[in-house]
């Protein structure tokens, strides 16, 4: 790889696409050319990226000739159909949609924990779902000290997850419930103003929805433990920006609060909040890059148990951000 | 016990006590008389009570002679001072408060679960914590068929269980997001309005809140098995009414979703949702009286694992129902 690539990103007009072009900026990101490709509909809007203007262009098969590599955030359907046209081209792939996550020949990487599954013939990396971005480096730290038994995760999971569209429609129904009028129902399919929804994605015959599987599945394969027990419950919320998730884990051995925390200082992108009074909210940590871990204690009612609460932004660490440290990684 | 006794509420004015008189007078509660006790502020006021006029009394130490049975829903001040003068004048008291709940010689009560606990002799009665009343039903239903062997819960709960300025708050909150203008935090001490707060009472030095460890040790109580292994995690959500609980529960022999389901279904006041993508919602179940359960699913995490869904409203059979079927028990 070129130590000053050039870059493509799919998508870029999206919730998760501006945040990833947002992001190469604000860290710099030594690229030599972007080109920030999208639907039809979108081409032809300009752009301010790292004080040059950029005309958004139609996505098409040949986007990407002279693209080193491109960063794909436009679905899974866009994902199935350009990201092997791309791999073509000779263009590393790092791909936000769930379409390749589980496919064995493809990594699924969250950089500090998994990144050397890169490896100099990786075309196309995958972009873990932003659930189990947040959650597998606080279960890696505590697999490596303590041996991860099980690990059971409700999570409480704010609207942006679902795209502009969706923050869109509970600002709506929101301002409908204030002023009396009727709501729009196109995302969510219901009232997610002051309501909780136990339904992210489809469902399938087991019970479990897609979004749940993906947190088990992922986490699994991210920390190449193919048969850690674990379940989860994802539940959208009545918020607008960053995912949190109630965590209980049962351990081989025995960890103290304290060198949790510890374990957790010690960790790039994680900050740990020791004192009980003092919790990470979805809403303060909201536009930062941090992974944060509060609400710290014992779980009594299994043996070597703990309890916490992760929060994090999930277009920020849960997607965007993720995808660009995969290619930092990709130049370093 | 008198077939038609006379009835006091202690906080009628109040979110629970009101509603406490709501259903009164909706279940037909054959009372001779009914007396509302608040504090001197609220003294004066008239209420309707099953098409008669009734005048708000003050709270005082002698407001209990001649009355049968108190519902208490002031708060655990107002219940330490005036439940025993209550009992001295001979009157029997369910207290909704949480100061007399852990008493060994108080029955702490969920009528469908244990309500054997009140006997003839019985003059203190507890109602329990709004969080532990929606789940211990559950929870008797799977011990009686399966032997619980652990339970771990995440609650999403409504701001109603902090009271009328909790409602407020969440409202004015909204109205000042989107207004723009600066929002009141006396209740919250921060922003409920679009965020989750996982903190409900305050924190002991476990790190646990009170809310906590109210539903685990009042679930231990009510079901009778002391050693019960069970962890909460209390978090407030930007939601009006009603409580919803995602839980997981472990059991010492196998249990079905299918028999689950029925077990379910077979019991009163209880509503199984058999179909994964019809699920309760708190909007949905918001002013009823029953339990909804549903997102039933095994949780293959763990041996003989149950995953599931609770909803209630937290004021009607988290509280105020609750305490109105215990009455109803004293004067079968």
């Amino acid at each position: 790889m070129r130590e000053r690539p050039s870059l493509a990103v799919v998508g870029a007009t999206g919730l998760v696409g501006s945040e990833m072009v947002a992001i190469l900026e604000e860290r710099k990101f030594p690229f030599s050319e972007i080109k920030l490709l999208a639907s039809k509909d979108s081409a032809g809007e300009l752009y301010k990226v790292a004080g040059n203007e950029f005309m958004v262009e139609e996505l098409t098969e040949s986007s990407f000739e002279g693209m080193d590599i491109a960063l794909f955030a436009a679905g899974g359907s866009i994902s199935e159909r350009f990201a092997p046209l791309a791999v073509e081209a000779g263009t590393v792939v790092i791909d936000n949609s769930s379409f390749f996550r589980m496919h064995d020949e493809v990594p699924l990487v969250v950089p500090e924990v998994n990144g050397d599954a890169i490896t100099n013939d990786t075309k196309l990396i995958a972009n873990p779902n932003c659930s189990t971005i947040q959650l597998v480096p606080i279960l890696d730290l505590l697999h490596k000290k303590a041996n991860l038994e099980r690990v059971v995760v409700s999570t409480y999971q704010a609207v942006s997850g679902a795209g502009k569209s969706a923050l869109d429609e509970l600002w709506e129904q929101t301002l409908a419930v204030c002023n009396q009028t009727s709501m729009p129902t196109d995302v969510f399919k219901q009232q997610i103003a002051f309501n909780c929804i136990p339904h992210i994605d489809v469902f399938e015959d087991s019970g479990y929805t897609k979004e749940e599987l993906k947190i088990i599945h992922e986490s699994r394969k991210i920390l190449s433990i193919p048969d850690l027990r674990v379940t989860a419950t994802a539940v959208r919320v009545p918020v607008f920006h960053s995912h949190a998730e109630s965590v209980n884990v049962e351990l081989g051995s025995a960890l103290s609060v304290e060198d949790f925390v510890t374990l957790l200082n010690d960790a790039d992108g994680i900050v740990a909040y020791p004192q009980s009074d003092n919790y990470p909210l979805q809403l303060a940590v909201a536009g930062g890059d941090d992974i944060h871990v509060g609400r710290i204690r014992r779980d009594d009612s299994v043996a070597n148990g703990l309890s916490f609460w992760v929060v994090a932004d999930n277009v920020r660490k849960g997607a965007a951000l993720n995808a660009v440290q995969i290619a930092e990684l990709l130049i370093k």
